[in-house]
């Protein structure tokens, strides 16, 4: 069967840098780790903010923006923090370049007193600002967000995935006292499980990171995990509750009602680009990308099916009072984002250019259609019949009326088509070592899914143990799901009670 | 007179820290010459990127993402470019931190092979991918824009009109002919000049750059400048028509017609948080900030009067149900925005906390006015007569259905002060040297507007000696204003026939 890209999912590593690369969605750069995001993937960002945004301000969160270089002794305060990212970070230590023997070289005139880091998250520099905000408990909560790019240096780098710099939103409030704190990181959690399954049509599983994969200088860590079409998890967004960690380091203190001083209790939370690396590993066929209709940067593309002949005008025009027909509809509580694509490019290339993009609604209008008062469509999230691209034909009324409503039904499907997956790669019937062991046997590209396991939450070096026991078998414990049985079965590593039921996996 | 504010507009750059610190616009922070943008602050550049953003795409642009870091020898391909940039920027050299004796440091064993420059602007980087982008002339206009930080070292920083880093949008295009990368150049300075006009209230003059002024590696660089209430220019945006010096520099081809290979003509326009800058020292009065209504991120303020008795109740409710009608309203094309301010402060320091930070308008209800159906409100445009607060009764329901109205009526009212500024203090009638000078005179902080004057337009040294003796005064040609009289003064430099007029003044 003749497929849109040249690569098909059983090569999944390879496919998807063919839907990233076929989808104009982003390439890599000069500068090794950094990519370029083109248009149609920064449009898909474009609606991840605009939306994510509304539901951030909605739950009471300001916009602000902090500097991007942080002092290097405001990283060295938190100690766990440090340790966490100190191995990562880019490094600003002049400020001037000149011209030495013919090159051009940083300035030795012009080093910096004290080297400044590129931010590889803000809680610091934040934290300084907070310091200097909250005075008494009246200016508590603080609630603020960020939306930033930062630089955290990889060695492996992938698009979208892993890259040495992303763009991503960080939120980080302060507040009175700890159980306020721990509501609102898991309120965030729950704006972000939400937010996957409306908006990007990803089913996720919420629940706490053990402590082995806390955020550093976190006290709880808690995640929303996805499941991608080759079995692995993808970490979709986390909310940490910092305790008074962050605060003792930056002297965040407010005065209590008695007129004494007391650390505030801080969180922060974030999700980032990866999101998009989420959605393509998700939702993409063999014939390229497929975008739920609310992140589409276009939901509706008209490709007017042009001949040089005499009747295209015709056929253009009938298609522009489509397109402005199209464009007071509301979709998703939005104006319905609708293209009408004029480049100067054979109509067959422009079909194939947005079944690769993952247009949810293609349009393609002949002379014929023009004629008749017709509307020919294609779903992308429905596109063939066996071999065959299901092209459908409809009375230009009857499309115009129901474009809303098949929009909904193509992101209700996508969403229903993923959460199958996830519900049915879960394995919740292995009970002893030997049996996870040999699930998880042989090729590890090979679908895998998850399984949900009992265990007695051990810690220290006893989850030193059962990590590395995990690693043997490039498997971690992705988080402790929120919703828990009321009993157990005893924990798998440790034959001891369990306590708690985890979901391990492969990850990205 | 009792003033919201402790400093008047007489001391000028002392009021306008003032203001940014009152208005909760910024605030600087540790790192040197880098500011923190508070909600307020970015609230009014979230309006400003909303406004502008969907005039840029309107005229055809997507946005992208491109890196943060450039590496060194894309910035040394262009001379000029070098020239211009290279003496300001921040160089990352280290990839990793590492704790030596006990100090947190820079890895020796992590020094980048060749060191990345943090951009200052993204000429290099965005041509590098141009030239991948641009095989053919179906490939053009190539017509991109990027909402992003940079990154310029400054020595004498300012919060909004000259930081370390900022925030902007750059437009970088790519043309098959010159003809037609001058006229997006000027298709965007007139977006700028217009959006300025229209949603800032901020009248500017747009004109060409002389030719010392240039963007480093411009063919020509137009701009728009604004009148401060000093007297004083402010360089609003920018639009540079580069020719093929980057297409060059950077590889960017087209395959013509005829099948040979040809350089593109590109151009780039970049406006940013400058502009707040300019808003508050353009409409900003001795009791703080006056937020022109297209921009303010709440356009109307609701303050309830609650004294902890029973009427409160009521007053709330009154209140609550005024903000949602108001909420209901469109201005400007966008639903009205509108705070119902509950905060645990007293009633009359909401009242000043929002007259500092400019909201248009704002309501105080007490518990006559809920119980009468009465509006009590300030315009924050015309807050006084003579030393009394201006407050005005109206019925809830004129109130109701006036209010878009009246925010019109600020928004006009703002502009039309502003342009009186500027067209009054604008002297045309100043012919030769002497005259200029002694009109410069005297203390350089006291009000002088700008002169217009005619000159032979010399390059080279001849202009080099023109830059000479204004510097003296302190003084700079802003632009050559688009809008050029028939006939001409012999040259107020040279005595030569004078071939242009000119702006000159004083100028951030």
């Amino acid at each position: 069967m003749q497929r849109a890209l040249s690569v098909t999912r059983e090569r999944f590593a390879d496919w998807y840098q063919a839907v990233v690369r076929e989808a104009d969605m982003a390439e890599t750069s000069p500068v090794r780790g950094a990519m370029v995001i083109k248009p149609w993937g920064y449009g898909v960002w474009e609606q991840v903010q605009a939306e994510l945004d509304r539901r951030i301000k909605a739950t009471g969160h300001e916009n602000c923006y902090f500097p991007l270089f942080i002092p290097l002794s405001f990283i060295a305060k938190e100690a766990e923090h440090v340790e966490g990212f100190a191995k990562e970070m880019a490094v600003v230590t002049h400020h001037r370049l000149k011209n030495i023997d013919g090159k051009l070289q940083p300035d030795p005139a012009a080093k910096l007193e004290e080297p400044l880091v590129v931010r590889p998250t803000s809680e610091t520099i934040i934290g300084d600002a907070f310091s200097r905000w909250v005075k008494s408990h009246r200016d508590l909560p603080l609630l603020i967000n960020q939306w930033a790019n930062v630089v955290r240096w990889e060695m492996r780098p992938r698009l979208f995935l892993r890259t040495t710099e992303f763009l991503w939103q960080e939120g980080h409030t302060a507040h009175a006292t700890a159980e306020e704190a721990v509501e609102e990181t898991r309120r965030m959690l729950e704006v972000y499980r939400t937010f996957a399954e409306e908006v990007l049509a990803l089913p996720v599983i919420a629940g706490e990171k053990p402590e082995n994969e806390r955020f550093p200088g976190a006290v709880n860590t808690w995640s929303i995990e996805a499941m991608m079409q080759d079995g692995k998890a993808l970490q979709a967004g986390t909310s940490h509750f910092l305790g008074t960690h962050f605060a003792e380091a930056q002297n965040i203190r407010f005065q209590n009602d008695a007129g004494a001083m007391e650390y505030c209790n801080t969180t922060s939370w974030g999700v980032s680009t990866r999101l998009i690396g989420g959605v393509i590993m998700t939702h993409g066929d063999d014939d390229g990308l497929r975008l739920p209709p609310a992140i589409a940067p276009r939901q509706v593309v008209v490709v007017p099916m042009l001949r040089d002949k005499p009747e295209d005008a015709d056929v253009l025009k009938y298609c522009e009072v489509l397109v402005e027909a199209l464009s007071k509809c509301t979709a998703f509580g939005q104006p319905l984002r609708v293209l009408l694509d004029t480049r100067k490019t054979k109509s067959a290339e422009k079909r194939w250019n947005w079944v690769r993009r993952g247009a949810p609604l293609i349009v393609e209008i002949g002379p014929r259609d023009a004629a008749a008062g017709n509307v020919t469509y294609m779903r992308r999230d429905d596109l063939r019949d066996g071999d065959k691209v299901k092209s459908i034909a409809k009375a230009r009324v009857d499309f115009l009326e129901g474009a809303v409503q098949l929009l909904a039904e193509i992101q209700h499907g996508l969403f229903a088509e993923a959460k199958a997956r996830l519900d049915t790669n879960i394995r919740n019937d292995i009970t002893d070592w030997a049996e996870l062991e040999s699930h998880f046997a042989g090729n590890d590209e090979e679908f895998k899914g998850w399984v949900r396991v009992s265990w007695s939450r051990p810690t220290g070096e006893g989850l030193e143990a059962v990590d590395e026991k995990l690693k043997a078998l490039k498997l971690t414990i992705r988080n402790a799901p929120l919703d828990q049985p009321a009993e157990f079965f005893p924990c798998i590593f440790t034959g001891k009670p369990g306590v708690e039921e985890i979901l391990i996996g492969r990850a990205y």
